[in-house]
């Protein structure tokens, strides 16, 4: 795989990984929601984040492109091998944060229009959604309360991507500000070389 | 890692996958909805699938525990190894599986309390989830249209959750009987000693 060689169109937790595992790709910013962004060539769900390899094939969802990823730079700390419990520990918390954090409770607070035509249900979606949020959280509060990071030891991919969210719950507040163990998981998130490098590189530093 | 000393709470997708890898676990029907379930004592969300490890690690997720299971089989055709593109291709079907078919449209057609508590607004939230559900498996007939399986030539995990929710479209009828080419990875997954196997033991066949 040359990795400058293939259109890789990430999002923002794929920025902080491939930062992290130091891969030779260039970042360039595109326009995502017009007419003419490059992602309708490379994705025809037309999102974010996507690969395309050299024979054309496509990868998306974190879940999938992150592991990919690290692969790529066997040893890395930030996986494990095939067949580990580590290596499954991570993806079952890579699995969670995709489906119940970023899927199933983000996306109705940020587009209920998906959940109803009806507009006068549009507050009542979002309400609803932050009451979901809270418990989707809680369940990873409970687990962080006596770690420093989810799986193991060390900081790993499932750590760099629940950073992302971790730094989402800042807009939210209130009972969201009460999610201590979480808090300290970001703060040590934001102080990493590549995590400040990302979002320099994003504008949002 | 002994299966058979491990508590494995399982759901359909993966009763289904460990009778394809023909791995040594006893099934054993459990209540589930229960204040008693064992669940509770494996997994603290109280669902399924839950695999708990002989040291205790809990693994939860499909997209997390099918490419365990598979991973304890090297070689399987179902699967394939790490850093290949194939095994990115598996990961990220079953990743778009798990979030945009099983948690982002058909939860909100089943679970519509949980998206708001309106009662008022649940029936245009079941009527969206169908839009939502027709225009994520629409992707998938898209891609199976001039390929008999999701990735390359041979049947993999992707398949065998595809064919659970390609399952569940049956009983939606209307548009969804349009979905041709799913209905033919249906057809051709229903014929498969494994699925048979399961479907017979969960008393669906």
């Amino acid at each position: 795989m040359n990795l400058n060689q293939c259109p890789v169109l990430v999002d923002h937790n794929t920025h902080i990984a491939v930062r992290e595992l130091d891969l030779p790709i260039q970042i360039e910013k595109v326009a995502l929601r017009t007419p003419d962004s490059p992602i309708h060539q490379i994705n025809p769900l037309g999102r974010v984040p996507a690969l395309q390899l050299d024979d054309g094939t496509l990868i998306t969802e974190n879940s999938a492109i992150l592991p990919y990823l690290a692969d790529q730079v066997p040893g890395t700390p930030l996986f494990a091998a095939a067949g580990t419990t580590e290596r499954a520990q991570i993806q079952s918390w890579l699995g969670y944060l995709s489906a119940e954090i970023h899927t199933a409770t983000f996306r109705p607070l940020n587009r209920p229009e998906r959940y109803s035509a009806a507009e006068t249900a549009h507050p009542g979606i979002r309400a609803q959604a932050q009451v979901q949020i809270l418990k989707a959280f809680e369940h990873i509060e409970q687990h962080l309360t006596d770690r420093q990071w989810l799986v193991g030891e060390r900081y790993t991919l499932a750590d760099a991507y629940l950073g992302v969210f971790s730094n989402w719950l800042l807009r939210l507040g209130g009972p969201f500000n009460e999610l201590h163990a979480i808090g300290r998981l970001r703060e040590q998130w934001r102080e990493r070389p590549a995590v400040q490098q990302a979002l320099k590189a994003e504008g949002l530093l």
